[in-house]
């Protein structure tokens, strides 16, 4: 049996629908009494793995789990070795450079060397700036990173925006957008590779069903 | 002004007595329709920084925060640039080995070579089974160690103890401990060892007060 790896978060619900489209349901992943972290849906055909978002591409990898649905910005933070199969065209959201509003620096070019950054997507915060030869010292943190700017431990933030209301709210502002981020289908290579338990077949259906939608 | 970071979580309520015990009342951390992560106590002597646990020896590093209280868990595995400045004698938990009950091997020496061990303590797994003088794989998770073993992705995990509840749940147990854990008191080192704004002071009514309790 496929076990499909679906990620705790905003990814979630848009998730179960489009495994709901193609008939399988994990909407018990759903009800905020469920405390099960593993499911098989009613027809006995895929089992579902709830893990948080940082996790999905590990399970995969790993090939615990055949299929996963993660964010673009995960695969770019982390380089699992995954298969990436496709575009779910959901969870839109974009990676971006924020800066105080009052900030004097109000490109990121202009930011003075060594400058502090601070973001939870260390990776992609690095590569960004090497683009720009800007060498900058990257602070990772795990949460709120406005914080950074606020406190004055850091220049500027990368993270991932959705709708903006955080940065507003702490008097920051885009300055510039790394990439645009969606969920994505994800599938443990060798298993791709060798269509074990039809894994080719349901991937196709998972795609016919998002270009129709 | 000092400003001392406080971490989210288990280790807050117990730190916030701490401070209230020295004339430092930060308890409108406390309450849950607080959004304020920074506030300053009503002595108008020293401000409070509300984080991530994993942020706070980060936040000290950087000097934005004096003083800051953390878990020796997190000091072991992150090996933050402060200075450590006691034992606070609460939030006391235990880095274990766990296995599922039904696993052949219920002593980690007995785990064959390449096992593979979940854990967010990677560091601190790494540690162990060096000493132990056993190649083993460790997989990273953020969430949910526990699935590891249960999906059968790893032998065994390296996770934080507490009262043993999670463990007992997922049918795991302990076949090891790497240390103790407490909460402890940790400051920017250089702001230690010049005396700023009499932070020393501050640190020994703080050991006072533990050493009194």
């Amino acid at each position: 049996m496929i076990t499909i790896a679906l990620p705790k978060g905003a990814l979630l619900s848009d998730s179960i629908e489009l495994f709901k489209g193609i008939g399988l349901d994990f909407s018990a992943f759903l009800d905020s009494k469920n405390r099960q972290l593993q499911i098989t849906d009613p027809t006995n055909t895929a089992q579902g793995l709830l893990v948080r978002a940082t996790d999905v591409p590990v399970y995969v990898e790993y090939g615990q789990a055949q299929l996963g649905i993660v964010g673009y910005d995960l695969l770019l933070e982390k380089s699992p070795e995954v298969a990436h199969l496709g575009d779910l065209n959901f969870g839109g959201c974009r990676m971006s450079v924020a800066v105080p509003k009052t900030s004097p620096y109000q490109n990121p070019r202009e930011l003075p060397p060594n400058s502090k950054i601070a973001s939870k997507f260390v990776n992609c915060a690095k590569t960004y700036f090497q683009q720009l030869d800007l060498p900058v010292e990257i602070i990772p943190l795990y949460g709120s990173v406005e914080l950074g700017p606020i406190t004055g431990m850091s220049e500027a933030i990368v993270d991932l925006v959705s709708t903006g209301r955080t940065l507003k709210e702490n008097g920051l502002v885009e300055v510039d957008t790394l990439f645009q981020s969606t969920a994505r289908l994800i599938a443990h290579p060798l298993s791709y590779r060798l269509n074990l338990d039809h894994l080719n077949d349901l991937s196709e259906q998972i795609k016919n069903s998002v270009s129709k939608s």
